[in-house]
């Protein structure tokens, strides 16, 4: 049976395929987005679902929406106003999939920036998008481009990653926020915020969501993959009730509705007063892990690497001198490291600056150095 | 902003707003495909849960196929043969939709029943599949009338439910299966089983999968929804691996995988002795269940009313004298009754036999019998 035209050019992800051949305990993995296992609040969850007798309808069909409960507490937590919903997802991954499919008709323009997140790129190219790419630079996406882009053309969505950017760990100042949604607003254009590494700041002050400027044409995606546990796939979508209407029309086909014992065994971890602690104890590690990491990378500057800082999220992204990133990417995971190219987060070749995405949120400190030591043999054998 | 064109042509699910509407306490709901909640095996699965924390890795991010030891256990149990593979799904609604997303172009066409399950309807109206329907009798399918399309069109699936179809309660005879499958290999047809109340049956012998009959070109969902919980969203879908792949790659964009401390505590709940026996009382107290309303039921012929008999599943089909049963039904949730009419089940109208789908799996046999009653008030209105 011939498969899907559409799905033929859809790529695999390379991580997740990467993720896979990355299992094996003697890999030092840098690949994933993955957070910390031995930091997961499990004992939170335990405590959690032991409460879960006291409301055997979850174990029931639930609303396609969401567990209400949740979906009241997410409302007060963000500040949501009353002309905003919200829809609990399957992770902020399938949100993305249901505003694809909710919105985007054949040769619809979305644009994002370049380098991406694969997940969009997937998503967006499923539904036979027209994806239309924005340099990104240190402080966000070249502003002259993208007004460039809106004023010539149809644009339906931008859709944009804010806080500690994946794969880049860009985060926009304050004002590329004002500037990105003044044009939006200008352009009619439906801005897609997904934040789902904004919790994760570790330095610095946290700024106001790109959203809280153009409120009325913005779609704003939160995980709760990555401060509470991601095997439980649990995220939220949230914008003006009009638009979460035919994402609900959608789930409702595509699943009926998420998972509900977890919805409310999440909500207790919410209410539980040791989650404050927990986040603030991952922040701290992850800080750690994330300086550990620099101070090795430091050392690699002899051989033509450089990098950003950042201020939050998992990732540092290594600038590499001009030599090939996939073929870096092999010949690491040869020598026992999973890194990824950025090959992957570019939609076209001509874009790809060489670069590897190094996260810092999995390895202890040491496997970090290690890995790094790893890194800078191959650059000496390659360059 | 506008929404997606074939969205537009989506009709809301009836059935999900009528159980919606009918959540009021004073409402007697025979319109769900709910199981009984005072049944559920909660106890099971709080026990199973209890276990997670000797598995932590389940709160990472997994595999997108599903969580390795169900897939196993799944496997072992259905009997798979090496030549198949299975996929984890949200629930086999997931499946439904992975499969129309993963083999759907814009115009293919896909053979269903009529009526048919709503749900499939969806799916596949979504993905701008070419609809054909084949009436259905009280043994399956009309065999002359689907030879004739899998004859004279290029048909490239062939969706049904079998056993204790939805919302008929139809399930097909040994001849019918054998038939049907023989057709499926003769014309190149894929054959997609859906078999959500396969394990349902609490009179008479099972019979063998359709499929088994075409294993070759043919696609199983099993929906663990109605023996263990439907609020935990878990099913799967099982073929030839070669059809399972695309459909990975189609669950990696939507959601990257099911979530996995569920899997890993339905797989607990399944390997408990005590699961053995709360399925057997689960099938005594539906068959109970199931007799109180038809004793009721028999009350309605002198108002020109029918049914067929069943041996397992959900519902009973109670065929109507010539009214409209949209407005039947519209009559009954005033007076606190939620049935749901058969016109909802059939893509066009001309096809519509008025009919009530009765669910009697939710319901207590007082309540059945009294929402018969108010059945019954309604037609003397009504005739």
């Amino acid at each position: 049976m011939e498969i899907n035209r559409h799905l033929q050019n859809v790529k695999p992800s390379y991580i997740r395929e990467i993720l896979s051949a990355a299992k094996s305990p003697d890999v030092i993995s840098l690949a994933g987005g993955l957070p910390a296992t031995d930091l997961m609040p499990v004992e939170l969850f335990m405590q959690a679902m032991a409460t879960l007798d006291r409301t055997p309808e979850v174990f029931q069909y639930g609303e396609t929406q969401g567990y209400a409960p949740l979906l009241e507490f997410v409302e007060k937590n963000y500040h949501l106003s009353n002309e905003m919903a919200s829809i609990v997802c399957n992770g902020s991954q399938q949100g993305l999939d249901l505003i694809a499919r909710a919105f985007i008709n054949p040769g619809d323009i979305v644009v994002m920036e370049a380098p991406s997140y694969l997940g969009a790129l997937q998503v967006f190219g499923l539904a036979q998008a027209n994806i239309e790419s924005v340099q990104q630079y240190e402080n966000g996406p070249d502003l002259e481009e993208l007004e460039s882009i809106f004023a010539s053309k149809s644009v339906k969505l931008f859709y944009a990653v804010p806080d500690f950017h994946n794969p880049t760990g860009v985060c926009w100042p304050l004002e590329v926020r004002q500037k990105v949604a003044s044009l939006c607003l200008q352009y009619d254009v439906t801005f897609v915020e997904d934040a789902p590494y904004r919790d994760m700041r570790f330095n610095g002050e946290a700024l106001p969501l790109v959203s809280s400027w153009c409120v009325d044409r913005a779609i704003i995606l939160r995980s709760f993959s990555k401060l509470a546990a991601p095997g439980v796939r649990l995220g939220i979508v949230s914008s003006r009730h009009a638009l979460i209407v035919p994402m609900i029309k959608v789930k409702q086909a595509a699943d009926l509705h998420t998972n509900l014992p977890m919805q409310a065994a999440l909500l207790n971890v919410f209410q539980n007063s040791e989650f404050q602690m927990h986040k603030e104890r991952i922040r701290t590690r992850y800080q750690e892990r994330y300086q550990s990491l620099c101070e090795a990378l430091n050392d690699l500057s002899e051989q033509g690497c450089s990098f950003d800082t950042v201020e939050g999220g998992m990732f540092v992204w290594l600038k590499l001198p001009d030599i090939n990133a996939m073929s870096l990417a092999s010949r690491l995971i040869e020598n026992g490291v999973a890194v990824v190219p950025s090959d992957v987060f570019y939609p076209s070749e001509e874009m790809n600056r060489p670069a590897l995405r190094l996260n810092f949120s999995h390895c202890s400190p040491e496997k970090l150095k290690k890995a790094v030591s790893v890194i800078k043999q191959a650059l000496l054998e390659m360059i």
